[in-house]
């Protein structure tokens, strides 16, 4: 089959690769209904992760089952599916404390970005919806998988519940999806980070109240400002560098919440200046398999539409378009298509 | 009057030094009954922490109101009052979310090694006991300005709950009073990590059930070898080095939580690695005067005992001694005596 392979920063093949196969009792295949580029893919994309190889790309997917391993006992061929972008079994006790991207037996998937793709432990990974989802709930359906779940993380870490106030620092799509999840949560104030006119739309579209345009130390001011000098319930880090997280610390007041789900690079806390800050710290790679039955409900019945972060569409050979896109940040996010629909759309 | 002043590192003198005075209509001056030395004056004591000029010590006391100022309402000359390290007006919001010791009129203390003590913010800070406590309560009434308080802080935000397995990774005064304070909370099991027999003793006594005495990556590998290879629920970090955060980090659950109250010295956090542990952090100076009306109802109901943790008693003009005694580890906590009783006691 064709899929999505990195060979060197910025240089994305849509490449032969072997089909996938099951290797172990307990995984399965998926033919992949829909699938996309996570921001963090990005990191690799432009060289600040390292990585040896040749590399598959891909975390992201959902879509049908086509084969299980012989122990694989409640996921069964012909579900439509959805999976975490780390595997679980689901039943380890990290799983059951609602840790699943802890899993004692995780894995992280790389390989999504393909008309197929292996999926170790389904029983445990995989989520079946109520049944085969009609064509315009896949988009959303597909945040599931990651963005969305990790969104719905930063604001469980951070605590968001009903009347408080929220700020978000970052204005990707996980960002964006973290204002969504916060007005699920019933935040009273939500208060989105962003310099981009398009991003500030769709995050007033998705619950934001208020939109602080500026960065750092003077956005973190204006946070303060804004919440009578000092600073919000709720932070939700959703970038990963050092920059973000401490504008994300100096948004928060005393005995606040950060949740941070934006995978660091190169950040450190200095815990001499953190300690007098009385904030507290949650985050880590989102137990997306935790959320995953509510937010299926949210979307199957159409009260929360995640799937709008998607700005570009394309079909799965032009891969390397939808990195560059993202890269240059011409597009929030995109939408690969493996087979059936070629046609490219841009909302 | 005679009191404490710090020179230089390991030079501290007993001089004298002007009364203290009312300065603002909202002071106190407290007759000092008791008075002790903080693990934390060993920072400066040690060099480890800079001071410019001599500098005043001491910020543990409770005795006699003697003068308050004019704007003082609720505190009145003749009451016995225990007081926060940290000054608080008890209405700012942050006081009132329960994080007093983040006050926006905030300041710590650092006179009370004393015989008298101005203690700013009176009514926000100052906690009367029932009536005047018999002679034999007074050293766990101490503990209450801050050391218990600290303890009991390290253990709130370590989210203890009836049931959960605790360690607590430090085996000074604070480290055995968190080791009271999870008691209290109904922690299941209270793994305490200590190297000194008597201090294991006295853990034991406050209720440790199990006691490791291997520090750092070995220390970490025990509290997961007794806790089914996962880690504690809750850990205590009650030192404050990179030693020992990175024990407590280790000792964690994924999913679990660190209180950390050991003001961190030259310590940082590498959010790179710490994001996959998803391991829940807070901590900070503790906000003592939250805990104070409890914490004297436990003390003067005779639920609770922390003034165990004084092993050495003497005089304050001898407040060298101890000094020397606790940065040699000879006592796990000093306790002082401005006048009256002179005598010299070790248990």
């Amino acid at each position: 089959m064709l899929a999505t392979v990195l060979h060197a920063p910025r240089d994305i093949r849509f490449e032969e690769r072997d089909e996938p196969r099951i290797i172990k009792a307990t995984d399965a295949i998926i033919k992949t209904s829909v699938t996309c580029i996570c921001g963090s893919d990005l990191w690799p994309y432009r060289g600040i992760q390292a990585f040896a190889q040749p590399t598959p790309m891909g975390h992201e997917y959902c879509g049908i089952v086509e084969e299980v391993g012989s122990a694989v006992k409640s996921i069964k061929p012909g579900q439509f599916v959805i999976g975490s972008f780390a595997t679980s079994d689901n039943t380890c006790p990290n799983c059951q404390y609602g840790y699943q991207s802890s899993c004692v037996q995780r894995e992280f998937m790389s390989t999504a970005q393909a008309p197929r793709v292996r999926v170790p432990l389904a029983d445990g990974t995989l989520v079946a919806t109520p049944g085969l989802p009609p064509q315009d709930l896949l988009p959303s359906l597909l945040t599931l998988s990651d963005v969305m779940g990790t969104g719905w993380f930063a604001a469980d870490a951070a605590n968001v519940k009903p009347g408080k106030t929220v700020a978000v620092v970052g204005d990707g799509a996980v960002g964006l999806l973290a204002v969504l999840a916060a007005k699920q949560m019933g935040a009273g104030r939500i208060i989105a980070m962003s310099r981009h006119t398009s991003r500030q739309k769709l995050a007033r579209e998705f619950g934001a109240t208020d939109v602080v345009t500026e960065r750092g130390d003077e956005g973190a001011a204006l946070i303060k400002e804004l919440t009578l000098g000092l600073g919000a319930d709720c932070v939700l880090e959703c970038v990963g560098t050092q920059e973000s997280m401490m504008q994300a610390i100096r948004s928060t007041r005393p005995g606040g919440y950060i949740g941070y789900v934006g995978v660091p690079h190169g950040a450190s806390l200095n815990l001499e200046q953190f300690f007098f800050t009385h904030v507290h710290l949650h985050g880590g790679p989102a137990p997306v398999r935790r959320y995953l039955p509510r937010l299926i409900e949210l979307v199957w019945n159409r009260e929360i539409n995640p799937g709008k972060v998607f700005d570009l569409t394309l079909p799965l050979e032009r891969v390397a378009e939808g990195y560059r896109a993202m890269d240059e940040r011409r597009a929030i996010k995109t939408l690969l298509l493996p087979d059936g629909i070629k046609q490219e759309s841009r909302r």
